[in-house]
């Protein structure tokens, strides 16, 4: 069902600048605290994919797509809750870091605008998310553990690939590229100043 | 992941209503409608139990039921959209009947009373789709469209069980009961009218 067309092209980059050697040390150095986020994290993506598919019903390609993102993510928090359960992690809430909230203030709110920001805005995510997690699945010096994330860092690649798809799909090109641009130079300055709490996207 | 305790038991009955003859008329003139109302259903199912899990994530039991019951959902989304598909029904939007929206109305704001609320309202839309796949199973003239919609009928059994087992999980079997047959009271009102628009909660 998942498009995978951009799946295994490394060469697809859409982030603006790589995370900082900071924000890995605080993650390494709260590894549990990160993975409780991340847990947070799977279960917002899919509730992302269910309200955007709801936003456009009649958009068969969009939803077909979304709704099997969803269901990966909904395993995906399945398998980060066992990881927690083994570590006796509880499901806490915790807070979120300005990160999705900044991004998301972005989204314009008049049609066709808000569908290719929306789409463009998650995209800009999942790829964050994918950069991220591999660069705990390669420095994590708990080898199971980096081996789960290095087991979820091909799925983050699809879903940034399937999001950009469906963006180039709605949209023209040329407008989709540039403000992709926009959004991913913004998305870098949000990330340039580290988020004292350690998170995925701190 | 999901708890089947009360799946195969035909005594455990929540709604206090069956379903209207006027109903299944109804719904034997419009399958094609119907169908399309199905779709909608699955998603807003997967979306409802998303929802709830966002509202208390720290209920490991709960969340983990949840997520188990929206991929559900989202399977049998897929599922019916590919019925629509080969019926060459087109995805397209479908105002919703007054069913979901008078139901919610019922769901206290307080805790601990707005939890036991909306898994009860969970309950009782889960056991009405029970109740009614399961008569279009058995009067669909279509024999692989009857056949598609029996397949169906023993998870949203499940689904309905498994709403109740986290109220009586979460709440006093006593206030449980009582509120039970207050909003299955409410439930079975709404449904004594007939929505003019075809649909599974018409």
């Amino acid at each position: 069902m998942i498009d995978t067309t951009l799946a295994s092209n490394t060469k697809f980059k859409i982030l603006k600048q790589p995370s900082s050697e900071a924000w890995l040390q605080q993650t390494l150095a709260n590894l549990d605290v990160v993975l409780l986020d991340h847990s947070h994290c799977e279960r917002k993506a899919a509730g992302a994919a269910i309200n955007l598919m709801f936003r456009y019903p009649a958009h068969h390609h969009l939803v077909r797509q979304l709704t099997a993102i969803a269901k990966e993510e909904l395993e995906h928090f399945e398998l980060v809750n066992q990881w927690l359960e083994t570590r006796k992690i509880s499901l806490a809430p915790l807070n979120s870091p300005p990160y999705g909230a900044k991004l998301k203030s972005q989204i314009r709110h008049a049609e066709p605008e808000r569908l290719l920001d929306s789409l463009m805005v998650s995209a800009l995510i999942e790829a964050r998310s994918h950069e991220r997690l591999n660069l705990i699945a390669e420095h994590c010096p708990e080898r199971d553990l980096a081996k789960f994330y290095r087991s979820l860092v091909a799925s983050e690649a699809r879903h940034y690939g399937i999001y950009w798809l469906l963006a180039d799909r709605y949209s023209e090109r040329e407008i989709l590229n540039q403000r992709l641009e926009e959004l991913a130079t913004f998305e870098s300055e949000i990330l340039a100043t580290l988020h004292p709490e350690p998170r995925i996207h701190s």
